[in-house]
């Protein structure tokens, strides 16, 4: 197979899988999802996912699809029914409360959650660096929850894509947020500087793994607010997400950015690669 | 028939729609939609409705599925093919940004929106006094837009129903806004008193239809932010939502509200059910 869609139980291709019109995902956007870096068949940091999908199943009180174990055995039987030589692939996963009439309040504890997968092949944009714009973040008090409410980013990312730049970065007053489907950090003085967690950021794994590496290297950490004017002025900024993984940030808002510290990013992203390439080696 | 599902001119019964999995509803709640009360076969305030639905699409830079006759007309249809004898049914409709491969960005302009609707018979409510809960507003900074994005109002509606409470009342800080999924104004000293529209409440078409009822019977309207000492020291607290009208209020958070000034209640409430009476009668 090329790609595939799984819904409860059915399998067809990416294009022909239709869903019942009363998935409370419909309506209300209630479910939580994860994307996953697939690159020769093998997981990047499955394990962070999954984490995380029931992290976030916890927070908005759905009760998971099933056993941790046989999602993850079940997600690694579906990606081994790909073609081979598909390099570079993601696994999309979201879990729903369920099919019911629609009601706002949860429907009766009897109706099972609904568990939706597919896996696409997409052009790698590891070695990318990357524009952004900024934009006041409007988004909702519940942004630890990686959930299908996404209005605000499906806006922003279009803002940035209409301004011929890569993604946008959310800022609340003079405050740094993240960016519309990635995380944001800097590099200052020597340092990595990145929001910390609350309702207000989703808790990116990527951002998480440039902690560890940087960490690693003895480099310190600084999880904190930090300004616009930081950003701006900042000896690199990086982008997180993962699909990109590290990506150096040039410019914001059409103003060149960062390249004050290029020798630092190198040695955190090569560590980065070197571990991605040694999970993902064939 | 006894009810229907419609999506992009399928017609089916109401559990057996499918929608592709790939509409933005499904990703993202990439759309909007409207509630509209129809009985005896005769729609109440449709071009209200109509007129949040395409002021709900602009916002959202959703293309219009049809031209406003064009639907207006399809819907009158639709619902004429409903069994005679159905008192009290209510009609929802949303329009989503299209079906397309997942990406936060929007689809090229060539995808056409989704269209789905569907109607269904409900227990009029009409006479019911309602049990409020307050809850902290944790919405995004989007709800004058009818969007699909209903996490914080599903679990809103949760928590009240988990405390046999019929609706829950936002509030940011001191600040009352608005229900769940209803408007919320009060009565005191003779006045109507209700928060005033922003990007942070919906523009209830039933608060709009309370305004001018009481307008009409010379009351005096205040549009102004109120406070939750406000809400729980009102003469009367008024409930707005397009099933259930004008709903009296007589406890919030387990404490008697209201009750202080029933006749001028009544006067309004009479006002308008007569109006809805003569919009709605065979």
């Amino acid at each position: 197979m090329k790609d595939f869609a799984y819904f409860n139980g059915r399998l067809t291709g990416l294009d022909d899988m239709m869903i019942p019109m009363n998935d409370r995902a419909v309506y209300f956007g209630d479910g939580v999802y994860e994307v996953v870096y697939v690159r020769n068949g093998r997981f990047f940091a499955l394990e962070d996912h999954l984490d995380r999908f029931f992290s976030s199943l916890r927070l908005l009180e759905i009760r998971p699809p099933m056993e941790r174990e046989v999602l993850n055995g079940l997600l690694g039987e579906l990606i081994g029914k790909l073609d081979r030589g598909m390099e570079d692939t993601y696994l999309y996963f979201h879990c729903t409360r369920g099919t019911a009439p629609r009601s706002h309040a949860f429907p009766d504890a009897s109706v099972p959650p609904n568990l939706l997968i597919y896996a696409h092949a997409f052009p790698n944009m590891l070695n990318k660096e990357f524009r952004l714009i900024t934009a006041e973040d409007r988004r909702f008090g519940y942004c630890n929850i990686k959930s299908l409410n996404l209005i605000p980013n499906v806006l922003a990312t279009q803002r940035a894509v209409e301004r011929g730049a890569d993604e946008c970065a959310f800022v609340r007053g003079n405050s740094v947020m993240e960016c519309s489907h990635s995380g944001l950090s800097i590099l200052a003085k020597g340092s990595i500087v990145t929001t910390p967690l609350s309702e207000w950021i989703l808790p990116s794994i990527t951002r998480k793994h440039l902690l560890k590496v940087g960490r690693g290297l003895g480099i310190p950490v600084e999880e904190r607010p930090y300004t616009v004017d930081e950003l701006m002025g900042a000896d690199e900024v990086i982008v997180t997400a993962s699909l990109t993984l590290l990506s150096r940030v040039h410019e914001i808002d059409r103003q060149p950015v960062g390249g004050k510290d290029l020798a630092l990013f190198r040695k955190i992203d090569d560590a980065y690669m070197e571990w991605f390439h040694a999970e993902t080696k064939v």
